[in-house]
């Protein structure tokens, strides 16, 4: 199967519609007088369960045939796209499976149960997870829905560079962070589609920079110890994912943790936005740098907003 | 003189309107469920120095003539107030004096001056700040501008309930917090004069009722002890704002602070929006029960973010 494109976005943004928001897309005078660029900010993080995660989530429930949807959805991802798929399997009237670790944060596992997903526990490796998740197919049939690596999950991150670029005519750039690149696969996809013209830049820890590395070497090559703060973003380039951003995104560039610790916060004080780690990311690039956009118009996808209230990470320092 | 009306509001707006922001109106549907009524939060928090009380300085800055203006400007507030009055005075290209206690925390001396106000220092008491105020004014000529005793002042504070009414028709209540009085009775002088049938609550914290107080007693009564966590609410009614919430506004709230330290969480895990625990008390209010407004439309203005992120009130407890 070919990749989608522009086609397969604009039917994602029509199937989600009635379930997800059209976030809004805010600017800050004091963010551009210290980039010196024109900023807009799409607000992902006021999205549905707090990130994009729900476009994707909702996109390939949705797309699902009633027979396919009929015995419910499975993932064993326990961020923010467990909770998406709980939230979009809920909308549907279908039941959904996330497989987590024991020790996961109860935090984690209150947001997923508070929208009707069954949690299954495992033990805290991959290993297990993987083998308690095939357990839960074989005994309910359910359809498992990968975090990044589906097509229907791509062209659904994808509706939120779309909207962006409805909303905001002429971006020179629209930038957006990669950990599995669902979101940047579908953000360059979108973008080029409707302003073949803008560039994409994709954003990662340095401490995670296997997009970077895999775009160096040609092939994809995971990241081995992936220690950020941006904990969405520890994952790794998926298969389906890589080609796409291979093939549609300009560069790749990269922030250190102190640069993006620094950034999160400039975006609670300055914009008064609570962000995640991963959100960013991309701002702290152009902070630091490491993103030359002087005089530019930029687009920024700030992806969640679940940051963990009791534990900031400029408290830890 | 008789108090200001919607034509001084109306003035104002026209006034101000090249120097501060018109902030979004935001919705959250999970907190319209955890309320069952229809909220619509005017962004104040999104303001020029964060919170509403840019309105009013630019107000008064720009409403004084230019003999007035030339010696600059002044106060011993320390708070929202005095940075929103060096952001006034520098963009009308006059000085500014902040007196403030020496003792003042790091931050706040650091955003007044950022402005471009020149701090002078004193004693932590509040004869000393008046007694080194009456110094800089009789050094300088400035003109004192009053954080809500003053008619320009409140004129301009009504500006944000104005735009709120444009933004969002048919409002049941709108709801302020309530300190000094310079909001919420620019707020009811607002709503009374395009949306007469609009209610006009005032929220405050139940350990600095001096409002609630005030009204029942039909005197200023000032707060003794106001020991809350929401510190821009400390302040007790003025001669001038006490008579316009008198006859304007039709019930005050009050808000536990337990209650108030909740609902600042609940905007920020929820909404996604870093406010300060002032900007909370309303919706304190009506999440504890105290306001009872099911089913109604209420707009909200949530009147700053300038909440310190080394120190959240959830993590004291």
């Amino acid at each position: 199967m070919a990749y989608p494109g522009l086609e397969q976005i604009l039917d994602a943004a029509a199937r989600i519609s009635p379930y997800i928001h059209r976030t809004p897309v805010l600017t800050c005078r004091t963010l551009d007088a210290m980039c010196g660029a024109r900023l807009f900010f799409k607000c992902e993080n006021m999205q549905k369960v707090g990130a994009f995660k729900a476009r994707g989530a909702t996109n390939a429930v949705f797309s699902l045939t009633d027979r396919e949807a009929e015995p419910g959805v499975a993932t064993h991802s326990s961020g923010n796209h467990a909770a998406a798929l709980a939230l979009a399997a809920r909308e549907r009237g279908i039941r959904a499976y996330v497989v987590m670790p024991e020790n996961a944060p109860a935090i984690k596992q209150r947001a997923v149960a508070g929208y009707g997903a069954e949690i299954v526990p495992c033990r805290p490796t991959l290993a297990a997870r993987e083998e308690v998740l095939a357990g839960v197919i074989a005994r309910t049939g359910a359809t498992v829905i990968h975090p990044y690596n589906d097509y229907r999950i791509i062209a659904g991150q994808g509706t939120a560079a779309l909207e962006l670029c409805q909303a905001v005519n002429d971006l020179d750039v629209v930038m957006a962070p990669v950990g599995g690149g669902g979101l940047l696969s579908g953000t360059a996809l979108a973008v080029r589609g409707v302003s073949p013209r803008t560039r994409v830049l994709g954003a990662e820890p340095e401490m995670a920079d296997d997009a970077l590395r895999s775009l160096q070497a040609g092939r994809i090559i995971p990241s081995s110890y992936p220690d950020t703060v941006a904990d969405g973003l520890r994952t790794s380039l998926g298969e389906l994912t890589f080609p796409i951003i291979q093939q549609h995104v300009d560069a790749i560039v990269t922030a250190a943790e102190a640069d993006i610790i620094s950034a999160m916060r400039t975006i609670w004080e300055r914009m008064k936005l609570v962000v995640e780690p991963s959100a960013a990311v991309p701002l702290a690039a152009i902070l630091s740098g490491r993103a030359s956009l002087a005089g530019m118009r930029v687009g920024i996808i700030l992806s969640g907003g679940n940051a963990d209230l009791d534990s900031l990470p400029w408290r830890q320092k």
